[in-house]
Order: structure tokens, then sequence, then C-alpha cells
């Protein structure tokens, strides 16, 4: 088994260490929190002191963080993990990056013989805990033979989209858009459905039964029932990701009328205070007394 | 068994009428269309020359119409059915109506001791054919007691609303604006995907196994790819319904963004031309080449 290696123990990259650990894989991670750092050798990884010290001792990479800046930091920054890797070592970038980033940094690496797939995860730190993660992977033909084992252990779903890196990154992109317009949906639904009078369980349980349901319908409805908008997915999440499609449409020059609209909910309602709170969060924007509305 | 009659020999009135005839009903209808009738006819129904000719043989009467129009036509237009209907019938109103209307009507024939389920019908002609059809009702109990039969004849999902008519037509308007904003974000981002050069069968394989999907997505983007957009549900049908979901939440002063954004986008593919085709030639706005885009 190879030495695997983890930069970024947030709930998604603990997920992602500890089903490592499962299958068998010699596990190391760094984070430069000491907290998540301790959690994580408690379960049997081992920490390093900085990427440079981790890149030392793995042949595959997965880097699990939140932006182009942390990528940059990790791979390219003050013992930054990228001069330290081997010749051969693959790295697995799963990061929220605008779709043409993960191509200038494929071939900044190809440069040192080190090879990447564009990664991005989908599910949230929830669903990798439970194995249900699913990963969008473009790159080259030989990084995916050697990091094989690694993804089929960390996702229930690997998704090969190519050989170009971006490609992963334009598919996680697609997916964000369409989470950010249904739980929008959902909320302007449930509001309505409220105001005019329904019960609030009915139509979930009618909808999530018809035509009109979606995985996020499902999903995030329940929340409001239960009126309790406890994050693993915050509303701000969606501000970023709509505003990454929305930059990229806009260089493309293609009209996104109804990302659109859904960025300004979710860009409203974080700037009446729920950019923390759970993304049908939204929902709050029409101030619906749910809960009292359940007959 | 009782006798049961039909109004209304379209898609849907037709699929209702063999289900009926097939669970061993004595099937009466109407319609004023010859080619329709002749087709009921020869599977076994039996023809009546104008609604009050039908109402008269018949204890619960089944409405599959388009409209207010065509409802207020058939009950109290000249030979409609609620002046010969007996008392204690049930009439079965489906139609695509404003939500207060059936509230309105259900007021009309019980001055006359005839009951009456607000029960639009959700999945179409097609469904409707396969029994998969859902009915969302609501109504008195006693009309639900007498028509139970022909609604579990009818479709495989009956949802029980309450006793207030107009529930029923709610949650089919709420299940319309989701369907319609559903098959609007499915256009959107398999228009934008193909744009920035991604593989639109890889787009919707990955996006149908993952958080973004819905059931329309699953159900409309097939025909994108076969660039087949033959209508069983037209693009005008979205501009009428999303229509009606936008008049009501003006009359109560609620905001539906998602929906609006949703209707712009139907009502321009609709001035295009586009009116009749399958509502997913929404994405013909984009006027992205799918098929060449296909490697």
């Amino acid at each position: 088994m190879s030495n695997v290696g983890i930069v970024g123990l947030g709930p998604m990259g603990m997920a992602v260490a500890r089903a490592l650990l499962r299958a068998g894989f010699a596990v190391h991670a760094h984070d430069p929190r000491p907290s998540v750092t301790q959690v994580f050798v408690a379960a049997g990884g081992r920490a390093a002191a900085d990427p440079a010290a981790l890149a030392a001792v793995v042949d595959i990479l997965v880097l699990v963080l939140a932006n182009v800046a942390e990528v940059e930091l990790v791979l390219f920054g003050p013992n930054g993990a990228a001069v330290a890797l081997s010749e051969g070592a693959v790295v697995v970038v799963s990061a929220a990056v605008p779709p043409d980033y993960p191509e200038t940094v494929s071939r900044r690496l190809a440069g040192r013989g080190i090879l990447m797939l564009d990664a991005p995860m989908s599910g949230g730190g929830l669903a990798a805990g439970k194995g249900v993660l699913s990963i969008m992977a473009s790159g080259p033909p030989a990084a995916f033979d050697k990091a094989a084992g690694v993804l089929d252990a960390i996702a229930e779903k690997v998704f090969r989209l190519g050989d170009r890196p971006g490609q992963g990154s334009r598919l996680k992109m697609i997916n964000q858009l369409l989470i950010g317009i249904h739980v929008a949906a959902a909320a302007e639904a449930m509001a309505l459905g409220v105001r005019i009078g329904c019960d609030p369980r009915v139509v979930y349980e009618a909808i999530r039964h018809s035509a009109g349901s979606s995985v996020m319908f499902e999903s995030r409805v329940p929340h409001v029932l239960a009126d309790d908008y406890t994050a693993p997915f915050p509303v701000d999440t969606m501000v970023r990701d709509l505003g990454t499609a929305l930059d990229d449409a806009r260089r493309h020059g293609i009209p996104l009328p109804l990302t659109d609209a859904a960025h300004q909910q979710f860009a409203a309602a974080s700037t009446a205070g729920y950019g923390g709170a759970e993304d049908i969060a939204v929902i709050k924007l029409f101030e619906v007394p749910v809960k009292s509305a359940v007959t």
C-alpha cells in the first residue's frame, strides 16, 4: 500500500483521511490547526509539520482545500509541497476554484515531472463520512492509474472526465449551479405554499413523490420543517459557488438568468445575517412562519 | 360498479378512460371531437351527445379539461352537466385553474346537492397511460368516500389534501412551479456545459447521479441529447402554469424571483417560435450546438 498524504483536515478532509485509514493506507497529513491534527493522529494518522515534510514521504498527495489561495500556498508557498514531491508523484486537487485554474497548476507541476488530477469532491463532509462522496476528476491517464486505489477508497462514485485538467472543476461548477437553483427554488415553493395556506408537511410529502422533486428538495426541506438551520452547507458557500459560475459565464458571454436569481437570493440571505446558516435558510427572506403554519 | 362519466378525451382524458375501462367500470364520455370519441367507443366506452346527457346516466363525473372556460361551459353552459346531475353525485375536476376557483365551483354545485373534488392530475397523458399518474385532491370526505374506487383506478398516487377545495390546485400549482424552474435550470446548466467545452452526455451522466439532479433533469435532458423536442409537455404549458403561480403570488404580495426568471425564459422561447415544442426546448434560446459538441 502506498503512503498517502492529505493537506486540509476540515470536515471533508477528515472524512477522506478516515476512509483511507479504513482502507489500510498509511496516511500522513498536514493542517495548521493543532485541534484537528490531534483528532487525526488519534484515529491512526501521522502528522507532518508542513506541506514539504509531508510531500517528502508520500507518492500521492490529496489536497482538500477551500480555494485558489490555499492551493497556491500549499503547493508553491514557503515549505510548499511542489519542490519536495518526487518525480512521478500524483497530486489530487479538490478545491472550489475557477475552472480555468487547474490547467495552469497542472502545467507548473508537469514541469517538475509531477502528475495532477483536477478532482473536486461533491457531497460534503457528511457524505464523505458515510462513503457516499462523489469525485469529478480529469487529468492524464497515468495519474488515474496511480491514484485509482485512493480515489476508490474515498468516493462511492468517481466520474472520469477525460485528460484535460479543468473538466472536473467545470462539472463540479455545473453541479453547484443546479444545487443552488434547486435550494432557492425549494425555499420559494415552500414559502409560497405556506403563505397561501398549505400545510408545509403535506406540501413536502406530495412534492417529493412528484415530478417537481429534486435531490435538494428532498434533502433540505426537512430542515425547514424542523426549523433547524445548522449548516454543513452554508449560505455563503452558495454565494461563492454561484458567483464562480456567473464569473465564468460572463467571460464566455453566456446568460444564466436562473443562476443569477438564485445568487441574488443567497447574497440577500447572507446580507441579512444568514451567511453561516444552512443554505435553505434562504427561505428566511420570505419571513414565513413555517412552524406555526403546521396544523 | 358505478357508471362513471368523463368530459374531455384529450391525451390525459383518454388515458383516464382506458384506466377506468380496464378496472371494469361502465364508462361514458363526452367530447365535441368525433375523432377521439370514435377511439373511445372502439375501446369499449359509450358516447354521450352532450354534458347534460352524460350527467343523467352517471354518479361520478370526471372533468379532464384545460382551463376555467372549459369547466364553466361543461358544468354551467347550454346542455351543461350541473342541472342534470342527481343529488349526491360527485364531480371530480381536473383542470389548470387559478387556485381560488375550485372553491367557488364547489359552492355553486353544493347548492344543488352535488359534491365536488378539486383534483388536478400530474404526470400527463404518457404517465396516465402507464398508470403512474398522481392526483392532488381536496374536498369533502363524503366525496372522497364515493369517488375512492375511481381515483384509485386512475392514479398510482392519490394525495388527500384536506376538506377545502383549492388545496389540490394549490399543490399542483407549486409542483408546476418547481417543474418549470427545474426544466429551465436543466437547460441553463446544459447550455453552459456545452459552451465551456464539456461533453453533454458526460454532464448528463455525472449530474444525474449527483446532488444537482432533479426529476426534470433526468426526464428532459435526454430530449436535448437526442435533439428531439416533440412535446407531450409543451413550452406554452409552462408559460401558462408559471403565469398562474406569478398571478397568485402577486395577489398575496409574495416575490417569486426564480419562478419569474423561468417564466421569462419560457415566454422568450414561445416568442421565438418554440411554444409547441417540448418544454426543454427553452435551451434553444442559448443556440448551443449540442449535437456537434458530442465527442
